[in-house]
């Protein structure tokens, strides 16, 4: 079987094109190859094939073999591995995800890395679900809560998957100096009773209106170096705030994603980039698990 | 550049063959390669090249770049990579590494996996460096030295480079039982004075005559899976104790060794698989620091 190693932001799959390969158990093999030692070694295996509502779709599988919804760093490696293979002559493409169908443009690249803009969706801000524009003229967006004694101030931002966003300068100086306290803060909020179906947690410090830097505290995954709806809702909630203008960079462990809130569509685009890493060719007969 | 990578017991390295590749920087291109999330991702890099003293050389680079004077399963890996490459049509092939020329056979195998044999040399046993035959008459063998407040019984072995092998069953209960308490003494034992260069150390468990059950705690790394000297040395011990026979099966966390003392050279001959994982190209211009 042939595939390619991608990546965005440290963030690796397997990618394998359906249209020449057939996959019978997407989730054993995802499991197999995701082996770091035994395997390929990957985050995950995500599959190209088509689709009747898009140009392409994409089944994202996680390393456990456990199917996920989308993943924003992956879906900018398919728009690379399609435009790249002559798959399509069009660098604007649409992708079906478990998650929706995304839109995507190729900015710019080469052979081995490309800058690709995803459509992630509307965010929805506060426990009123509103809009950027709308979030602007609210006074009372920040809810507190306990968090083992300490009261910690946070917006809810929605991306599809619950997000809180807390502010470095809100929280005292032991903990915005002690990356571990502030990381054992995502800890207990992605279990507090303010979030019935868990959260993500984005630690921010605003440099100037065009620049954030955060940290993420995944659910589920605990601390991760490149979450792109976490920086989304990051970049959303300092927009609400007027604390950035509406195109801000955001650092992340792994790296950089520009992220902008359309105005007239209401919707935040991810720009990041896509980089190959090697092709391979495994034969899967001989990976046991 | 085109790439195999390979695993011996979950130790797993990307192989290059230097009759068809030209290698300028092979620290960096080691540290580039092994990088598990925007590399291949690897214990390390393994050059295949020609030797005038053996059939073949093997290069060996750790993950760090570092360079590497031998490795146990990954030359079991160069041994079934010439044989199904056609690059001899023996068996039986000798490899220059920096510790020496090692000689190795092919005991059987297909295209996923093969059964290698290396002579792993003569070990060494106690502090007057006696053969395992020699040994067998010694009375005085163990060592004895204080671990933080606990005594301590080992044998120190010599596989080219140091070893200390501890029986289990001289340790009290509360070692035993629990695998970080074993491996906090192992780690004491590493930068003990007895031991000027440090010292590996294998925690040994003797299930019969024919069997061993070990944990390595490996100098420099920790606990490991899988170590190939280590192995041998504990095998080598246990023989010298008349513990077991001369052929026994070692269990390690990766998977088993089959261990045997040549009366006649007083040499150990390693056996153990060697699988293929996969082939890859890669653009090693693309790949960064």
């Amino acid at each position: 079987m042939h595939f390619t190693k991608m990546e965005g932001l440290g963030n690796d799959y397997v990618y394998v094109n359906c249209f020449e390969e057939k996959v019978d158990d997407p989730q054993r093999l995802a499991r197999l190859l995701s082996d770091r030692h035994r395997g390929v070694g990957s985050d995950g295996l995500i599959l190209i094939g088509p689709s009747d509502k898009a140009d392409f779709s994409m089944a994202v599988y996680n390393s456990d073999g456990s199917i996920a919804e989308m993943c924003g760093n992956g879906i900018r490696c398919v728009c690379k591995y399609v435009y790249d293979n002559h798959m399509t002559e069009s660098r604007r493409i649409s992708v079906e995800t478990l998650a929706g169908i995304k839109y995507l443009r190729c900015i710019s690249g080469d052979r081995r890395q490309s800058i690709v803009t995803v459509d992630m969706g509307a965010p929805e801000i506060g426990r009123d679900r509103m809009t950027v524009d709308a979030a602007l003229t609210e006074k009372m967006l920040e809810e507190r809560i306990d968090v083992s004694g300490k009261m910690i101030s946070f917006i809810r931002v929605s991306m599809g998957n619950p997000h809180a966003v807390v502010w470095l300068d809100g929280l005292d100086v032991a903990c915005v100096t002690d990356g571990e306290k502030t990381m054992s803060i995502g800890a207990l909020m992605e279990k507090h009773d303010a979030f019935p179906s868990g959260t993500n947690v984005e630690f921010v410090r605003v440099i100037d209106r065009d620049l954030i830097q955060i940290r993420v505290w995944e659910r589920g995954s605990g601390e991760t170096m490149a979450c792109g709806t976490g920086a989304c809702a990051a970049a959303a909630a300092c927009m609400a705030k007027n604390y950035t203008n509406n195109v801000v960079t955001v650092q992340l462990g792994g790296g950089e994603l520009h992220i902008e809130y359309d105005r007239n569509k209401k919707t935040i685009n991810m720009t990041g980039p896509a980089r190959k890493v090697f092709d391979g060719q495994v034969d899967i007969f001989s990976q046991e698990e």
